[in-house]
């Protein structure tokens, strides 16, 4: 498997930034090109909540992501694959990528979806029973038992046609043991082994493939990991697991994972979309990123914005229901292109979420688009530049 | 007042159908042109419900109105006065129009409001006592005691700033005896008279002023009530109160009600928006239309659709609900110039609408509003060539 190669996609380094492991990269697929570091939208259920491809594209966004565990429930990976594959089904021709399902199988319990919604936190489980074949779960939506092993994984994401698809693996909570991390280490690499073997049987040259670093917080163990995928042909490597409890913890994990893996292939660092987290991520080497954040915290009322117009230090956007808000006439950040900004005032979209009108969810989702992908050009443009360093002290790092 | 005028706003007669009461014709506003027969959206709470400005006016729309009732109890005429009016506030710089406020408080009660969204329809009465000074009623929000008058009216019609006003009347039920709708028309002309006063007190010169014609089922009532508001210097005259029970009586009341209005100024059928309906009000002479019926079946799942695309014969729209849709990757109608119909295929919003994805909501409300622009747009272009007999018949009516 040495020689395998991805005819329809590169991966590009472009400029290192010598004060951090921070790369400028570009990757490159049959469905566009990326400029990195970028951020990756979650469309988990084939749609960026409230937005239209044609508006997603307008604000920048170079890449999206939809999870297999959603799409394999409903619509069904057989139905998505008639409609000509995710691309055709949900009306964006960009790049995408979806994950292996496993975090779902082992953080999403039935039921826990629509506690998730009302901001509950006590989940239960999914998982029935973890077994060296792979993992039997139950369904979110109607507490059917189904099983989900690599090859069931690989086979959803190949018929969902994403161009970047990931090796399946065991997500480990924070809590688990040494020995049970290292244990589900082994047992995640004979999966990710057998995973890209089920890729490679049916593989048609228009999906790159993902191997993803395990290892918990344990040293030892991310480099026993990084050893692994580099060894595997696999176009790119994401960072899974748990990092940490902490931020501090998060950071020295991702550097831990990142620091044995092979600087030639892309590195995506899963489930992280704060702006401090990204900036110190791309310092750390991260090529992309993916997190729920910016648009699920537009559903709750939050907006991102610039240091300078943040409320509180510790929080990294503007809650518009604050009754504050109520007679600020202002746009909710004056040097945004986004429409949200240049026709609404920060009253309109207070008023907007008071009355619970569906424009205040598209208003606030389509503004934190813009400022991501604004946030993450102007990273680029740092490294472009040789400023990057200067970029992170301005956002006050 | 006889000599009031509108400097500002001009109703022009461009063409009239030989064979009906059908015209052509444009109405200028400081906000623009409005070429009739047209049909005005409901953005209700000041919002047409998930989409953005840029996206009505992309679909063809001219025209838009919110309703005065919802305004002044969130958030209040005030903050929208502060807020520079409406149009600053919403973002929607065309012609607008609020209604007088008269309609929600004589139908929707305490709570109906989430009873209507339930499709429940047992609706208690907000009225509490209607003297000659107005009306007392209980607020949709907190049950709490309100009193509308036609002085009241206008103040808030003043201060939100649209285009178009109405005057305030009692819009009395179908089952209304012939002595009571009199009784009630007298005051409502009583009312219309002070309502145009108290526009005429704080006039600006940048709003027209509409008067309603009351008066039922009852030939002579609408005679009477003609008489009423084509003697008073109303810009413009909407038709209100009940319709009748059928669709013949409604056909039937709109004759009587429109046959004795000046024909010099524009006509306005409040509350209907059904696609033979439409054809039918334009063939009696109606100029303007509007009904929140479009976009809310959008969030029901509905489409509009041409006449050759409709699943049942007896119904207008198709409802991609149905689990005929599922596998459906066909657009909703392939002539339709919407992203919807463009980038989605129907089995694509059967399965947004499935998921509850926000998504399906502006997916089939732009869609719909799509469709009746560009189906007055045939109206008028039939008009214009003459050939409305040969479109209604297409139609099917």
């Amino acid at each position: 498997m040495s020689d395998f190669s991805y005819p329809h996609f590169r991966f590009d380094l472009l400029k290192k930034d010598p004060h951090s492991q921070a790369r400028r990269g570009r990757l490159s697929t049959p469905h566009g090109i990326v400029e990195t570091p970028a951020f990756i939208f979650c469309g988990t259920k084939a749609s960026v909540k409230g937005i239209y491809p044609s508006q997603l594209k307008a604000a920048g966004t170079q890449f999206c992501l939809a999870n297999t565990y959603h799409l394999m429930l409903q619509p069904g990976a057989d139905l998505i694959e008639q409609a000509g594959g995710l691309h055709a089904f949900m009306g964006w021709d960009g790049p995408l990528l979806t994950d292996s399902g496993g975090f779902q199988v082992f953080s999403l319990g039935y039921g826990s979806v629509a506690d998730e919604i009302k901001g509950k936190r006590n989940r239960i489980s999914s998982v029935q029973k973890i077994t060296e074949e792979g993992v039997i779960f139950k369904s979110y939506l109607d507490g059917s038992l189904k099983m989900m092993t690599p090859e069931v994984s690989i086979e959803m994401q190949q018929k969902i046609g994403a161009d970047f698809i990931v090796a399946f693996d065991e997500c480990t909570p924070y809590h688990s043991s040494r020995t049970y991390t290292e244990c589900s280490l082994e047992r995640s690499h004979r999966w990710e082994t057998r995973s890209f073997e089920a890729f490679d049987r049916h593989n048609n040259g228009k999906q790159a493939f993902y191997g993803i670093i395990q290892g918990g917080v344990y040293a030892d163990l991310r480099e026993r990991s990084a050893e692994y995928v580099n060894s595997m042909p696999f176009f790119g490597h994401a960072i899974g697991g748990t990092l940490g409890a902490s931020k501090e913890e998060m950071y020295y994990v991702v550097d831990l994972a990142r620091r044995h893996l092979t600087s030639i292939r892309p590195i995506h660092l899963l489930g992280i979309g704060g702006i401090s987290d990204i900036f110190e991520g791309v310092a750390l080497g991260i090529d992309t990123f993916d997190c729920v954040h910016p648009t699920r915290i537009a559903r709750h009322g939050g907006a991102l914005v610039p240091f300078a117009l943040r409320d509180h230090s510790v929080r990294e956007h503007i809650s518009l229901k604050r009754a504050s808000y109520a007679q600020d006439f202002t746009p909710i950040d004056p040097t945004c292109p986004c429409e949200t900004c240049q026709k609404f005032s920060r009253a309109y979209v207070h008023y907007l979420l008071k009355t619970r009108e569906i424009l205040a969810i598209t208003a606030l989702t389509l503004h934190n688009v813009f400022f991501m992908n604004r946030l993450m050009q102007s990273i680029r443009e740092a490294l472009d530049t040789g400023t990057f360093q200067e970029l992170r002290k301005k956002w006050a790092l």
